[in-house]
């Protein structure tokens, strides 16, 4: 797919851009807070979600500005989550995108503050001025995201994984505790993608949002998997740390070769949801690159 | 003042009944996260800033029911504030309005996401759908206070004052400090409960935020000396912890006496800018009651 490396190269670097001119110079006061804002963003992560969003924005003809808007804004609810479970009061990790986390290469406090900040930021990017001609669609996309990284949505879902610590839980209840815990913002990055430009109607929206849910719980098996399977250096953080915090998994709970499986199922039934969408190969492509990324 | 007494018994009780009605249900899953989430913010707190957002919705005749979602929303951030700023790495303190703060309820990892979600949820509610007839305003009004709350408001500002433990800063470095950490969220709270109603001019917008400045220092200083001044139980949290922590106030730097002759002047300048005003009488009103409610 040399296309797609085109474009998923294009898309990461104006998500860089856009990531770099939305986080204060490191420069501004407080310089320190600036300064582990950047590190927990720039320069590192998959940018999945970005991804999502701009290629959600394909089916719908939406303008690049308002997409990089949204993009940023999942990207820095994913960043916060990330900076806030590494802390030592909940995953306590010391390597996150093969670098030491905020808490270790600034220090906790700086850490909870920097987190904090990166979700008011994520929110201060989607409500942008003008961000669409319809500032409806754009309060509405604002009620969308704070649903998906709320209570009932990714902070739940972090919530849900701490109790389930040492705990045996059944497949439905890993499930349950993935569709919010991942699955919410991949989801809303779908369908902030989707809101960007043209309206859609019922039926599309539904196969992009059964898309988005499809993607999310892949996207967790695969991570489910390269934790069993990979190492340190491939993973850039800590392998293996699921099992050693005890932590229920796909593969824990299915094994590896029908987790593989699993996937492959999940991959299939998402393409097919937008087989039928116009402009959705992006979609396609994104899904099939999630599951082969590094297996 | 009777009627400013049954005014402010009113618009507390409509706020409680919004907040209780947003909070999600502590029997909604995650039970924990609920259930901290509701301690945090129920059944305490002055409510000094929504009480400023239903008092600046007098002057531009502005709805109760958009009000109440304003007035949510910056309690939310305040609310969540507390809860990190009293986490261990923080200020470590185990007391908030009377109660155990909520890494003591509940646990520091449910703190932390307790925090994180209240956050969300305050995006969540000034994102309501059709919270006014000018879309437009709404999203500008989410801008501002993603502005007021972040690294540039209020996250930045508690980043400064930890950043200034145990130096001596000058009167000059102590109100940036204030400007940002209470300052940025009350003046906010003004204009939010400003937007909410008819369009106002420019003339009363830039009276109402000077108003929403001062009244913003006003608070701290009249904090500062509380804290100096009065006792664990009256203040329903650790009374003297400034201090303790040599953290640098107004009256550390002023003395009590000076810093009871700068609140005054503070307030009668707040006053002053609002006069013009109709419908104004509210937030004079509440501006002299943030300086007597306890000397």
């Amino acid at each position: 797919m040399p296309d797609f490396q085109a474009w998923t190269t294009r898309i990461l670097k104006r998500t860089e851009g856009a990531l770099e001119d939305l986080l204060p110079p490191a420069s501004v006061a407080p310089e320190r807070l600036h300064a582990a804002m950047r590190y927990a963003v720039l320069g590192g992560g998959k940018r999945v979600r970005p991804l999502l969003v701009h290629a959600a924005g394909e089916v719908c003809g939406a303008s690049p500005d308002a997409l990089d808007a949204a993009a940023c804004a999942v990207e820095l609810i994913h960043a916060y989550s990330l900076v806030h479970d590494d802390m030592p009061c909940m995953d306590d990790d010391v390597l996150r995108r093969g670098k030491p986390t905020i808490h270790i290469q600034f220090d906790e406090a700086t850490a909870l503050l920097a987190g904090d900040a990166l979700q008011t930021l994520a929110f201060h990017s989607l409500s942008r001025p003008a961000l669409l001609a319809d500032s409806a669609v754009q309060a509405a996309m604002i009620h969308d995201l704070a649903l998906a990284a709320g209570s009932r949505g990714m902070a739940g879902g972090q919530a849900i994984d701490l109790a389930s610590v040492g705990r045996q839980l059944d497949r439905s209840e890993l499930e349950f505790m993935h569709i919010h815990k991942t699955g919410a913002l991949i989801r809303c990055a779908v369908m902030l993608g989707a809101r960007c430009g043209a309206p859609l109607d019922r039926d599309e929206i539904d196969r992009l949002d059964r898309f988005g849910k499809l993607v999310g719980l892949l996207f967790q098996v695969v991570d489910d998997i390269l934790d069993a399977d990979g190492d340190t250096a491939t993973l850039g953080k800590t392998a293996g740390k699921d099992a050693a915090h005890d932590k229920p998994t796909y593969v824990s709970l299915l094994g590896l070769a029908r987790s593989r499986a699993y996937a492959g199922e999940l991959l299939d039934e998402a393409v097919g949801e937008i087989a039928p969408l116009p402009a959705s190969g992006r979609l396609a492509d994104l899904a099939r690159f999630v599951v082969h990324r590094r297996f």
